[in-house]
C-alpha cells in the first residue's frame, strides 16, 4: 500500500485545533483524511457549513463538502485517529478507538500521565515511542494512544532537552505569555483581553501541566517505562492579546554552568535523531536561535519552519541561576495539531500502525 | 504661607508622564502649578497647542493656556520642580535646579544610584528622606534631588517590603508584562505590538534597573547612607499590548518560609508609617490583595486607590522557592507622576523645602 | 417624600449594561437601588459573587452584598424599574412591571416601535414623554414603559436633531464603527476581533434599527402620537476593536444647505429645554464640537461630559450631499444605562411616576 | 533574452512597502532584483542589517546580503524600477529614472494625476497602458512612469468597474476602515490606536485621493488621453486596529438599478481581459463574493488569491441609493507592492520596456 493512502480521521474537527489539523493535512504526503468527526450538532452537515473557520488561511477544498460524522469507532475506517477532543470526552473515547485498532494521536491531556502512554516530541524523545509495545501488552489493544504535550510545555521542553543533554538542568523558573488560540473558540471574550493581561490560564491547571510534563518528556526510557527527569519547575502562566504563538521566559540552573555563547552554540547545533529528523513534519531546523535583542516575537517568528521550529532568543546570564532566555513556539502548530501529525509520522515510520490495513 | 500656595513647575510637561503630572496636580490641596517647561519646539506656545494629549481624561483647564517655558532655572519661581525629563537632560538640568534651591522630585533614572540621593516610595521607606541632609552637606545645595524608582520596580518593591519585613526575602525571580505608556509617546509603533509581545524593554536596561533598585529601596538607612538589602533578583522584562498598568509575576524565597495565607494576611495588614500614610497622595490602601484566581488584571485593577495602590493576587506556594504571586501597579501614576508628587508631599511635610519662600 | 428616597430596581443587573446601571446609580441624588434582579442562576447569591464585573471602575460597595432576586414584580418595591433585559424577556416582563405600577425605563428594543411608547433622548425630544398619558389610557396601566434608543442611533440622532431643527435634514448616509461592549458579555470572541473588523452587527438588525429609530425620535408629537420625521437613512454597521464608544461617520443632505462653520456654530449653540437640561444626568454640554482634524476618537473622547455628551468632529462639506461629520457617543453610558437613568429623571421631574409611593 | 532575467530595482527598499516588494519578488518568474536602494543612512549596509523587517513571513534569503545603494540612476542597471518612495522624493527621482530609460512602476502618488501617466489596475483598465506612448512623446523619455492607485481606491474601484460596466455607476458613498500598515513604519503609535479609532487618514488627503482616483481609472482612453468617468464620490477615511487589509463600506447609485443578486452575479462573472488575466501576479479570481452575513473580514480574507483578489460581501439593497456592499483588499499587496509588480508585468507583456536590453 502506498503511504499516501493511509486513511486518517480527525475527532473534534470543527474546533480551532481541529481546523489546524485539516489545514496541515492538506497535501500531506502520507495521510489522507477520510473522516471528520464532531459533536452531535454538527453531524450530518457538510464541514463548511458546520464550522466557523477561524484560521487566516482559507478552508482547504477537500474538507468543505465532507459530511461530519459522529466520533464513534464505526464511523471511521481510519488507521490513524487525530484527537482534538475535550479532556472528558477524550478520556472516554480515545481508548475505544485504540481498542478498535486505531493509532490515536492525541492532543488532549487525558492520557498524558499514564505510565504506558508516550508523551512525545519526536525531535527530542523519539525513543519514548517504544512505550507503545508496553501499552499494547498492558491493555490488550491492537491500536494505541500516543500524546503530545500541552502547547506551553512544548517549546520550553525542546530547548531544555538540549541544555539538559549537554549541561544538566536542575531547576527552571518559567513565565508564559500565551496566545488566545490556545483557549479554543469562542475562548477568551474580547472584553477580557483588550488592553489587558489575564494572569491565569485554565484556572491554574496550565501551570501544573508545565511543571510536570517536561519531566516525563526529558525522562529516560529504561526498556519498560519512563524515569522522569529530576528537574524542578516553577511556572507562571499568563494570557496575552496575541492570536498565535506562546512566549516563555525561562531562567535555568545547570549542573555544569556555561557561558551563554556555549549554550547558544549547543542550541544551534542540536539535531534530531535521523528517525525523527527525516519525517515530513519535522521542524527544519529544530531550534532557531535569534541574535537580536528583542526576539523572538510571536507575530514575526511563530511561522519559522512552517510553525514547527522552536525559536529561542535573548540567551544570557541569569543573576541567580545560570541562564535566562526566551522561547517561542506556535501553539496550534508545533504545540497542537502539528505535534500530533509529527507523532503519527513517527508511528508510521516505526511500523507501529496496526496490521490488517 | 498657606500650603495650598506652594508653587511647583513641571519639566518635560508635554510628554506622557508630564501629562500625568498635569492631570494629577489639578486641584492638588497643597501645590499650584506655576510653570510648564518643555523643549525648544514647544516653548512660547500655549500648552494646549504644544501638546498631543494622550490621556483619556480631558486636559485640565488650568494648563490649556499656560505658555510653555524653557527648562532653565530662570523660568521657574517654583519651590518644587517635578522632572519628567529624559535621562541625559535630567542628568544635566536637575542638579542646576537643586543648586538654585528647588526640591527636584524626579522620575528620571539619572540620579537614582547616587549614594546621597533617596530612592523613595514613602509608604515603605519614608525614612530614606533623611538622606537629603547628607546630600545638601555633600553638594552645598540649598535645594535637593529625590527620586522615585522605575515603574516596574515600584509595585514589586512595595510587595517585597512587607514580605521582607515579616519573613525576610532572599531571592526573587520576576517577569514583567509592561504597558505601552511606559515607553512614552510616540513610543512603541502599533505594528510592533498588535498581535505581539516584545520580550525586551529599553534594550535590556529595564531588567538591570529592576534587579538593582529594589535593593536600595529595601535597604537600611544607617544615619549617613543606605545599606542595600542583601536580596538577589533575576528579572525578565516584556512589553505587551496594554495601555496602562505593569503586571509582574514573582517567585520569592524567604528566610522564614510561610504559608500563602500568612503572607496574604501580612500584605493586607500592612500600613505605612503615619508620616507617609496621611499625605494627600498616599495609597489607600497601600496594598490590595485580590482573592480571585485571575486577578489582578491591568484594565480592571490599575485604578485601585486612584492608581496609587499596589494590587497583589494569586499568592500561592512556589515549587522551588516559597511563594509565587502577581503584582500590578499603575505605571504612570504610582510608577511615575504620582510617585514624584507623593515624594514631594513627604518633603513638604518633613519641612525639607528650602527656606525663603 | 424626599426625592433621594425613590426606590429603583435593576433588571438584568449582572450583565454589562446592568453593571453600568449599578455604577452610575452610586450616589445618585434622587434614586436608591433597592433590588437587583437577574436570571435564575444568579438568584439568591450576593451580587459580588453572581457577577463577573467587567468595568474598569471598581464595583460600588452598596451592590456587593445585595442578594440577587428574580425579575418578577413581587420582588421589587421599586417605583422605577431599569431594564437591561434581553429583547425576548423584556418583551414579556416589562409590561407586567408597568401594569404593576412601575415606571419601566428600558434599554431593550422590545417596545421602541410601539406607537404609544416614547423613544426618548431628553435633550432633544423631552416632549415625547407626553405619550405616557396616551399609553396609560390605551393599556390601563398605572405604570408605564419609556425606552431609549439603540446605542448607535443615540449620538447620531442628537447631532441630526440640531441640523434638522435649523436647516432641515433630508437624507443621511451613516457608517458605524462600534465598540465591543455593545455586544454585552461574553459577547465578541477575541479571536474574531483581534487584528480584524466585523462588517456586521446583530446580523444586520443594527442597521435596520439605526435606519428607523431616528425617524421616530426626530418626529413631531401632535398631541396623541408621533409623526415620524421624513428623513431617509442608509446605514452600514461595523464592529471594531474598541472597548467603549461608538463612532459614526455621517453624510447629510439638508433642505437649506449651509457652510460647515454655520453647522458647527449651531451644534455648539444647541441647548436642551430647561426641563431636560437641569436633570442630574443631563449632558453638559449636550454636544461638544472638536476642531482637531482627527477627533473625536473613542478612547480620548468617550468620557466627555461623564460619558453623556455627544462629541462631533470633522464637520466639512460633502461632495454629494451637504455636510460630512463624525459623531462619537459612549455606548453603555449615553447609549444605554445613562440613557435610561436620564429618562427616569425626566419622568420623575414631570411627575409621571405612579401615585401611592 | 529570457524573461526570467529582467533586472529590476526597488527604491525605498527598507520601508514597509519596500519589504513587500522584496517578499513578492522572491522567485518571480520574470524579474530578478539587482538593486535595493534606500536613503543615506542605509546605504552601504547589507539589507538585513539596514532594515527593521516587519512582515510575518521571514526576509527572503536573496535580499539579506545585498548592499543597499543610493536611489540614483547610476546605481541601477535595472530595466524596471519599483518605487516605494515618499511623495516628495518620488516627485523628483522618478522622472530621472524614466528619462534614463527605466520603466518606473510607482506606488507613490506624485504622478498619478499627470494626464499622460497611466493609473493602472490591469484587471480593469489594462488599455490605459497605451498612455505610455503619449507620455514618451510628450516628455522625450525612453523609459516611462506608470502608477498604481492609493490602497483604499484599489478594491473599491475594481468592484465599481464591474458595476459601472454592467449597470452604470452615478454616485458612491464610501467609508474606509484602514489597516495600520498603510501608514508605513513606524507609522501609527500604539497609544493612538489601541482601544481606539482615528477618524482621519493622512490629514484628510486620503479622502481626496479616493474621491478622485477612481474617476481616472474608470475613465475611457480615447486614443490620446483619459476622459474621467462622470461619477461622484463622497469618502470618509478611518484608521482602525488592523495590521493588513482595508475594508470599505460602499453605497452606490446606478443608472440601471438592479437587484443585489444580479449585481452579485456580475461581480462573480467578471474576468479580466486576456492580456491582464494571464500575467503572473493576476488575481485569481479578480473578485470573490462571499455569501456570509459577516464577511469579508480583514484577518480572514485579506490573503484571498495570494492577497491580489478583491473580496466583496454583504451586497444588499441600499435604502437611498441602489446597492450597499463591503469591499476588502490587501493594502500592501493588491494595494501597493503587488500592484506595481502587476503593472510591470503588463508593461513587459505589452513590449513597453525600453529597447537596448
Amino acid at each position: 500500500m502506498s503511504q499516501s493512502q493511509i486513511p486518517v480521521a480527525i475527532l473534534g474537527a470543527t474546533g480551532s485545533v481541529g481546523q489546524r489539523f485539516i489545514s496541515l493535512l492538506e497535501n500531506h504526503p502520507w495521510f489522507k483524511v477520510v473522516a471528520l468527526a464532531a459533536s452531535d450538532r454538527s453531524v450530518g452537515q457538510p464541514y463548511a457549513k458546520a464550522t466557523r473557520w477561524v484560521l487566516d488561511a482559507p478552508m482547504p477544498g477537500y474538507a468543505r463538502d465532507m459530511i461530519v460524522v459522529p466520533a464513534n469507532t464505526d464511523a471511521a475506517q481510519a488507521k490513524i485517529v487525530f484527537s482534538a477532543l475535550h479532556t472528558e470526552i477524550a478520556n472516554e473515547l480515545e481508548p475505544q478507538f485504540a481498542k478498535a485498532g486505531a493509532a490515536v494521536c492525541s492532543n488532549a491531556s487525558s492520557h498524558r500521565r499514564d505510565a504506558d502512554v508516550p508523551l512525545l516530541l519526536p525531535e527530542i524523545n523519539a525513543e519514548h515511542i517504544q512505550l507503545v509495545e508496553q501499552q499494547r501488552k498492558n491493555r490488550g489493544w491492537s491500536g494505541c494512544i500516543v500524546t503530545n504535550p500541552n502547547c506551553t510545555s512544548t517549546g520550553l521542553t525542546i530547548a531544555l532537552k538540549v541544555l539538559d543533554g549537554e549541561f544538566g538542568v536542575k531547576k527552571v523558573f518559567a513565565t508564559s505569555l500565551q496566545a488566545l488560540s490556545g483557549a479554543g473558540y469562542p475562548g477568551v471574550p474580547s472584553l477580557d483581553i483588550m488592553d489587558n493581561v489575564i494572569p491565569n490560564v485554565a484556572n491554574g491547571g496550565e501551570e501544573e501541566k508545565v511543571e510536570w510534563e517536561p519531566r516525563k518528556m526529558l525522562g529516560r526510557f529504561d526498556g519498560s517505562g519512563i524515569e522522569p527527569a529530576d528537574i524542578q519547575f516553577s511556572v507562571h502562566a499568563n494570557r496575552v492579546a496575541v492570536i498565535d504563538g506562546h512566549t516563555v521566559c525561562a531562567s535555568v540552573q545547570l549542573e555544569k554552568p556555561v557561558a551563554p555563547e556555549v549554550a547558544i552554540q549547543a542550541l544551534r547545533d542540536y539535531a534530531a535523531k535521523p528517525s525523527a529528523a527525516n519525517l515530513p513534519s519535522a521542524p527544519r531546523p529544530v531550534i532557531e536561535v535569534r541574535d537580536e535583542a528583542d526576539r523572538p516575537q510571536p507575530r514575526l517568528d511563530r511561522m519559522t519552519g512552517k510553525g514547527m521550529t522552536t525559536v529561542v532568543g535573548r540567551v544570557r546570564r541569569d543573576p541567580i541561576f545560570d541562564l535566562k532566555f526566551v522561547v517561542l513556539s506556535h501553539n496550534t502548530i508545533r504545540g497542537a495539531a502539528g505535534a500530533s501529525i509529527y507523532n503519527a509520522e513517527l508511528l508510521t515510520n516505526e511500523n507501529l500502525l496496526r496490521r490488517g490495513y
